[in-house]
């Protein structure tokens, strides 16, 4: 076999077999098959796509390239949510906790922050002592005792996502679905899950900006996986504004902690519960979603979740005296308030435009290797739909410097529409893909 | 810039400007971009393609990667023919010696026998002693001296057509009319010629397997020369059976001598004129094509041409004396028949066959390192339209042992159509494009 006649067979649109795909990418893994071929066969996928077979396959394949979690002789169900990615978006931190609270376990293999979106880890690590680097034993003993773990991907699973992905995102291959699916999948089926939530984002603060895109990815998804023996269900959301009210690293565990209290802010327990709602659902304990999202509304008025959330923090290393002590105060001296510019009504926050502010205010990241700050971020005071006047106060910022302060001002100023009616009601859970 | 950002353009079907060709090309040249991203906008420009412009600045950035041939104080016309490749293609050992007569400077650059396809540089190494690789000073001395030089092209001339036709040749990228346009034209651009004629052949035995493919890169190669300030003619040919009845290395040199004597085949001898007098034309000796083929015709019988011939074979180290000796005896022992398999018509004589079979018997090379022989071949003794009876002889084989003469025997009688009447005439040049 030669590679080129792979990539020519899927220039032309061919369905690749699995031992051409293993040629190909296990080749690429082994050293056999050289980069420049890898990336001229993504672009041809770019262009002429993957069957669901074919991802299917390329999923396994980049799967089998390293090793998965082994959760044998813990008891489960064992179900996981994954994100394609947001900005405010802390969902994964209160919904651990709380399908935790009603049995199900949640093995949790997180990212960080990269470009405009947050990462979980990075939230996780602006509690004072918080590891996310476990072993596979400690993560195995946390997820028994607590329900759920929450760790970092390490290097021995999925190798050949972490050399495709860094080849993809130097030779414009990135948005490919196929590519996009089999990156997220195999990453996510190799950590143990029985069954997975996806929370595929759309709008201006997700990777995939319209819904009609966000909905292939979706169906992607489910499809792929429900083939590779998984349950699957994805809910396409609403990503064009920030989820709830706080974005930043130790603001954004503030609003898990709020949300555990059941003091959060509505958009945001509104997406959380959906999918803590399918999670019940894949985890047998609710027939219905209505049921399952019952259910983690109870477990939130138990206050069973809230314990778990801090239990898991002392267990992974962190001081909970000292995240509920520095709690409304942890922040960088930095700070600034963007007041509304004219009267009227909110009609719109940019999600991607505050997104790329909380990069140049250390929030996030533009490379991997820069480093973010915990106590910085945005919190909005007002959001979309509420009625204004000129001078009131709409976010307070808090920047790593005075410098990044004074150049994310105007940008967040920016990221803020007015107009004079109350804008129309955007629906946060747009759709529901299941397996069938 | 950022190379994954021109990618990115030219995935989603931009004109990238000289400042991102160049950023992207002079930096593969010069190593600051990898491989693997220029393998990447190769496949994205297979799918989008590029405009003439575009076309004009790849190939101006191609040429200007090295160095080009000096011909001043040399005094001109300079025209070149050029062939996209077939079978049995002799015309260039003929038409040099031919336009030399009239007046016109041929300074040829020519290449090796790759695939099925023979290479002018093999044909004139099977003349004892012939040098195809030439000094600067040497190829000038001989050009003015006979009127045309033979050389291979060296390292200096468009190094990057060297890399990025192996990166293309191995990442499925090389059936891209843009990428060949910028490939052929920066070479032959690269060795002074004033003005150009394209023999690109179509049909089963040429690179481009059907003569709208064809077309459009004889436009290509039409209005990205012509914007480059250099006349050009194009004619669209036939390649779907071997030009002539020879197929090798030194039997074409016998082929091109009959050519020269008055003797030539038909088909060759057609596809050789209508080249010829296309260059009368560039060259300022003939107003019309009609009188330029006169032209030719005239200097063929007058000898010169084959005098040229013999002296620029003498000059480049050649012996004349056993060049002519040899004629008609130096061929292999291994050698065998191939018989009309039924009495009726030859219907077609499939070019492609017949060139990968001249590559197991030592006629080609499938790869570049492999080695040719001179004494090698088919003799065509009956072509396409002739009657036949079942038995009689068809053509003769030489090859390198008898085990490749066994193994190409099958190949080269399944080259051989048979009909019951005679077939319908092919019109072997199909169709002439031209700077307007």
């Amino acid at each position: 076999m030669r590679a080129v006649d792979v990539i020519m067979k899927k220039r032309s649109g061919g369905e690749l077999s699995r031992a051409e795909l293993e040629f190909l990418i296990g080749g690429y893994v082994a050293g056999t098959v050289p980069d420049y071929q890898v990336s001229a066969w993504a672009m041809a996928v770019f262009f002429k796509g993957m069957t669901p077979a074919e991802t299917g396959l390329l999923t396994d394949i980049m799967l089998r390239s390293g090793a998965t979690m082994d959760l044998s002789g813990i008891a489960g169900p064992f179900v996981d949510k994954h994100s394609t990615g947001g900005v405010g978006d802390k969902t994964s931190l209160v919904i651990a906790p709380v399908v935790a609270a009603l049995g199900i376990k949640d093995p949790m293999m997180s990212g960080r922050a990269l470009g405009h979106t947050g990462g979980t880890l990075d939230k996780l690590e602006s509690i004072p002592g918080y590891r996310t680097k476990l072993s596979v034993a400690e993560f195995r003993s946390f997820l028994e005792a607590d329900g759920f773990a929450m760790t970092g991907q390490t290097k021995e699973i999925v190798p050949a996502d972490r050399l495709l992905y860094a080849l993809r995102d130097v030779t414009g291959t990135v948005e490919s679905i196929p590519l996009i699916t089999a990156s997220i999948l195999s990453k996510k089926v190799a950590e143990g899950a029985d069954s997975l939530v996806f929370d595929v984002k759309f709008g201006s603060g997700a990777f995939m900006k319209d819904a009609a895109d966000g909905e292939r990815l979706a169906r992607s998804l489910v499809d792929t996986g429900t083939a590779m023996g998984k349950k699957i269900v994805a809910l396409l959301t609403d990503m064009d504004e920030p989820l709830g009210c706080m974005v930043g690293n130790f603001l954004e565990i503030e609003e898990s902690l709020d949300c555990l209290e059941g003091k959060g802010p509505e958009d945001l327990m509104e997406v959380t519960l959906e999918l803590a709602a399918r999670m019940a659902v894949l985890g047998g304990k609710a027939k219905t979603a209505a049921e399952g999202r019952l259910l983690c509304e109870e477990a939130i008025a138990s206050g069973k979740p809230r314990e778990l959330f801090l239990a898991n923090a002392a267990r992974q290393g962190g001081d909970v005296g000292k995240l509920l002590s520095l709690r409304g105060s942890y922040r960088s001296p930095h700070a600034a308030t963007v007041k509304a510019s004219r009267s009227g009504y909110i009609s719109r926050i940019d999600a991607w435009k505050v997104g790329l502010a909380g990069v140049g205010i250390g929030v996030g990241r533009a490379r991997t290797e820069d480093a973010v700050h915990p106590d910085v971020g945005v919190q909005f005071h007002l959001k979309s739909g509420a009625a204004v006047s000129a001078g009131d106060p709409v976010m307070t910022v808090w920047a790593k410097d005075a410098e990044s302060l004074a150049a994310a001002l105007p940008a967040l100023e920016g990221a803020v529409e007015y107009g004079s009616a109350p804008p129309a009601a955007r629906k946060l859970v747009l759709k529901e893909i299941a397996s069938e």
